[in-house]
C-alpha cells in the first residue's frame, strides 16, 4: 500500500469578468483548494478526511461530493470504476465567496486522480468531468470557473454544452486585486434575483465590451480593455446584494483600477489593474471601504495564473 | 477653375455578420460607389450630377444628401464652410441591398472632399463625418456599414456614440460569396420587425459567438469561424423578408461556406469561405436557388478589402 500519494492544488478563479456572463473566467494564484489521492487496498474511490471546513459542511459520500463525484466520472470512464484511492480533501479557500470554490475542489479532484494513475489524459480531456464535478455543487453545467482553475488563463467559452474553450492572452504584468467581504451570498440566490429577459440594446451595448475586452487583452490595448470592462446587465441586478458595493467599485477605480465588477455570483468584488503596484493600492483602498463599514474582507493580489492546476 | 477633379471609390459592406448585430462589418472588394470633386468659382459645395440611380430618386440638394450633408459637415469643420466645390455621384452599387450604398456614398463624399483640399485630415478622422452622412439616410448613428467602407477591413465597433472601432485580422485567403436577390426591404421596415427584447440566454449564446468569431479571426482558426458565424437572435425574425432564404442557406453550406446570414438588414444574404474557389461554388450554389425561385439576384465574389475608401 502507496502512503506517500499525489497533492494537487487547484486555484480560485474569477468568472464573468463584468462583461462574459457564464463564458468568461481567469484563474489566481491564490487562494485554492489542495487535494492529496492514494492508492488503497479497499476497493473504491472514497473521502476520507475533509479539512478548512470552517463550520461549513462536506459531504463524505462520493456521488454528492464536488471532488469525488468529478474524480469517480473520471474513474469510470477510464474503466477504473472500483479503483481503491483513499482521497483528502483540504479546503484552503472560502466557500460562497464567488470564487469558483467547488470548481478548485472539482478540478483538483480530477487532476489528483489523473496523475496517480500516470496521467492517461490531458488537462484538456479532464475538463468534462470536472465541470460535472461543479455541476454537483450548482446544478449548472457552465465551465467559466472550472476551465481556467484547470487550465489556467483568461479562459473564452464560445459554448458551454460542447466545452468549447479558448485562451485568450493577457498583456505582461496585469494584476488582479480581489476583495472577498464576508457576507453570504449563495450562487441560487445570486441567480433569482437576475431577470431571464434584456434589451436588444442592452444586449449589443454588452457584446461591444465583450469583443472590445477580448482584442484590448489580445492586443494588450490598456486603455481599451479599460473602456471595455463594464457589466450592464448583470452587476446592476446583484450589487444590492453586496453591502457597499458601489462606494468599494469607486474605490477602486479612484485607485486606479482599470475596472471593476462582481467576481462570478458575488459577493467578491475583483479589478484589474496595469501592475502589482497599482493592484496593492486598489485592493487596499476596497478593503477600507469595507473596514470602515464594519464588514469583515480578505484582499487577494494576483497576477493571471497561467499555470492553472498543478502537482505541489 | 480646375476642372480634373479628384476621383474616389468606396466600397460596399457587409453588416452584421452573423452575431455583431450593429457592432462588425467587413469590406467587399465591389461594388462600391464613386463620386467626383471639383473647385469650382461658384461658392458652395453643389451636387451637379448623380448617375446610376435607376429609377431611384435621390436628392440633389446638398443636407438632405448622404454624401453632401458628410460633405458639409467636413468643411464646415476646416472652415470651409462656403468653399466653391462641384460633386458629381456615381452610384455603383444597389440601393437598399444591404450592401451598405448610403455608407459607401457618404464615405466617397468626405473622402473626396478632404483629398480636394490635400488631405487635412487623416481616414480616421473622417469617420465621424461619414458618420452623420448615413445618418441622414436611417436616421441611426452606427458605423458598422461606414467604417468598414472607409478603413477597408472586418472593423469592430466596441461603442458607436463615441466611435470605439478597432480591425480584426482576418486569415489570409478568406473571401466572401455574397448574393444580392432583387427583392425589396426596406432598412425601416426591417428594423420593425426586431423585438426590443431577448433573453438573458439568447443574448450569452450569441456573445460566445462574437468572442469565438473575433478569436477565431485573430488565429485564423477557420473552424471556429464557422462554428461561431451563427445568429440565433436577428436572422430569425428576418429571414421571412427574404423569400427562400433558409434554402438559400442551406445551399451555401452544402456548398462549403463556413457559413452564412443576412448582410445589413438584407436582401443581400453573405457567406465567408476559406479561399476563393469555394466561394465561387458557394456562390453559384446560392444563385441557383434564387433562379429556380425566379429571383432576379446578382453574385459579388470578394476576399476581405484591406484598404476601404481610395483614390481612383
Amino acid at each position: 500500500m502507496m502512503k506517500s500519494g499525489i497533492k494537487v492544488f487547484a486555484p480560485a478563479t474569477v468568472a464573468n469578468v463584468a462583461c462574459g456572463f457564464d463564458i468568461l473566467g481567469f484563474a489566481l494564484d491564490k487562494p485554492g483548494d489542495e487535494i492529496i489521492v492514494r492508492f488503497s487496498d479497499t476497493p473504491n474511490l472514497r473521502i476520507t478526511r475533509i479539512t478548512g471546513l470552517k463550520g461549513m459542511k462536506l459531504p463524505y459520500e462520493v456521488e454528492k461530493n464536488t471532488a469525488g463525484f468529478a474524480a469517480q466520472r473520471l474513474l469510470d470512464h477510464l474503466g477504473e470504476s472500483n479503483r481503491g484511492i483513499e482521497m483528502e480533501i483540504h479546503k484552503k479557500m472560502p466557500f460562497g465567496s464567488g470564487l469558483g470554490s467547488s470548481a478548485a475542489s472539482a478540478v483538483a479532484g480530477v487532476m489528483a486522480v489523473n496523475e496517480l494513475l500516470r496521467r492517461p489524459l490531458t488537462k484538456r480531456e479532464l475538463l468534462p468531468f470536472a465541470v460535472l464535478g461543479e455541476q454537483v455543487a450548482d446544478n449548472a453545467y457552465h465551465a467559466d470557473n472550472v476551465a481556467p482553475s484547470l487550465l489556467g488563463g483568461m479562459i473564452f467559452i464560445r459554448d458551454n454544452p460542447t466545452l468549447d474553450v479558448h485562451r485568450i492572452p493577457v498583456p505582461n504584468g496585469l494584476y488582479a486585486a480581489v476583495v472577498y467581504p464576508h457576507i453570504k451570498i449563495l450562487t441560487k440566490d445570486a441567480r433569482s434575483v437576475l431577470s431571464d429577459q434584456v434589451t436588444l440594446k442592452q444586449s449589443i451595448t454588452q457584446s461591444g465590451n465583450l469583443g472590445g475586452l477580448i482584442i484590448g487583452l489580445t492586443t494588450a490595448n490598456l486603455d481599451l480593455i479599460s473602456r471595455s470592462l463594464q457589466d450592464i446587465i448583470i452587476e446592476p441586478q446583484r450589487a444590492k446584494l453586496i453591502h457597499g458595493f458601489y462606494e468599494v467599485k469607486e474605490a477602486a477605480l479612484q485607485a486606479g483600477a482599470m475596472g471593476c465588477s462582481i467576481s462570478g455570483a458575488g459577493p467578491s468584488i475583483f479589478t484589474l489593474c496595469a501592475n502589482s503596484l497599482i493592484a496593492e493600492n486598489v485592493g487596499k483602498a476596497m478593503q477600507l471601504v469595507f473596514n470602515k463599514n464594519k464588514i469583515h474582507n480578505q484582499l487577494f493580489i494576483s497576477r493571471i495564473n497561467q499555470e492553472g492546476a498543478e502537482l505541489c
